[in-house]
């Protein structure tokens, strides 16, 4: 188990994020598993991230996916931040106020430069809401720890 | 101008937005221009929308895309509300807090079941931030206005 | 077993197409494998099917990719064809002229009006070489059989 | 003009690819226009890029945007070649054999490591057909001219 998926396994079942990010108190987002390449997460759906017909917001959804397709990068343990290049969003279904969506990120190829990630979004009832993928590129940027 | 055009620029320049919509007053979304098709707005990025890294989270960026689309294709007056089946996003430079993002939503082509937009957010310098595409459905949900 | 799948399994471990489909042949196409929502199929890289650098051309593989998702999409049973909304692909490895590439295509939601489809491209040693996701959308045309 | 664009120009109006590239002469390829960052080609459908339903793969046109895409690429000038990390196709009008089809890729943003890059084809009537967008990645290998 490398250093990453340690630090990151603090977060599991928190109710508040550990560090300053207040975009994941705001999805109501909490980690369920971490492992080298993968990590689970739980986001319940608030009245503020519905779009005008009354559903989870398409761009919210993809705030969920991003993240765990990023988080699942993290965990892969290299030196540099990555930063995404693209995004591929398919929506299948879509979740209400008060719903419990469940969403998992995974690494499918970590390059050299470039990772290849996917993530989906399930709700409750194991139903698929959403799916993405993303390239992401290393950057110079390094990771403290 | 059709009828939504005529509703939708009573938004121009208002502060709030005046139906409720909470995200849109949580990414502080102006309207600027509106015509058939076109939907031009701007949002100022706030703290509480940051990555880790402190810049404009991808999902957040994301939002924006999405709701560029789905109001350009409110525009075009059709009986019934859509649904986005897919979006693809392409990040090309980042935002930091206090910047103001100025985003376009065009449709590119209305055909009778699909509409497919096309949006682009770019900062005060005008320079491109992120591209995306998306493809709408017709649903059979009517728009009563 | 639904009739398309009985159809189009008589074409498992044919050399040539049975009925006229000229790029399948030019693909050196083979069908391995047909279930309901699922075709596995085998091509050969072949020199024209190369780029510049003397590795198969990323739209030749979109053509195999495309086929796989149209063809398992067939194996539903719909009384009508759909059409390709669009096609997102990720390249991840190469292919050479000489070398067998084994695809499958898998239906992944058959809603009623769109289905949603994947496919992924391996080599001989199980490598994934790319893959690709797929919204496609039921026209008026009717399959005679 | 970089020397790329100036060896790329003999290219225009040739009836068969001056250098041993047969995928181009079976998509009947002929260079229309070349500038840095933007080619220009025109392709002539044939029964054998046709899908079952007589009109053309949506494989084939994908190997036309990527060609457009990786050839506007080229045109920069950059010393090493350039990977095809991506391509997202959309589809919005078909195209028939004997049809010709005009295509032109760019070069929207001719990053460092990342080249991103869009193309469309549109038919003889100026309708748009289809429409892709690529991320590239400069590779290791120098280009020798």
């Amino acid at each position: 188990m490398n250093k990453r998926v340690e630090i990151f396994r603090t977060q599991i079942g928190q109710d508040k994020w550990l560090f300053d990010y207040p975009l994941m108190d705001w999805m109501n987002a909490k980690v369920l598993e971490v492992d080298e390449g993968t990590v689970k997460m739980q986001f319940t759906v608030e009245k503020y991230m519905l779009n005008p017909i009354g559903i989870l917001h398409g761009g919210i959804a993809a705030a969920m996916l991003d993240e765990l397709m990023g988080a699942a990068g993290f965990t892969i343990g290299r030196p540099t931040g990555y930063a995404t290049i693209n995004m591929n969003i398919d929506y299948l279904n879509s979740a209400k106020a008060g719903e419990k969506v469940i969403g998992e990120g995974v690494i499918i190829r970590a390059g050299k430069n470039i990772m290849h990630a996917e993530a989906k979004l399930f709700n409750e009832e194991n139903k698929l809401l959403s799916k993405a993928s993303s390239n992401l590129i290393a950057t110079s940027v390094p990771i403290p720890f």
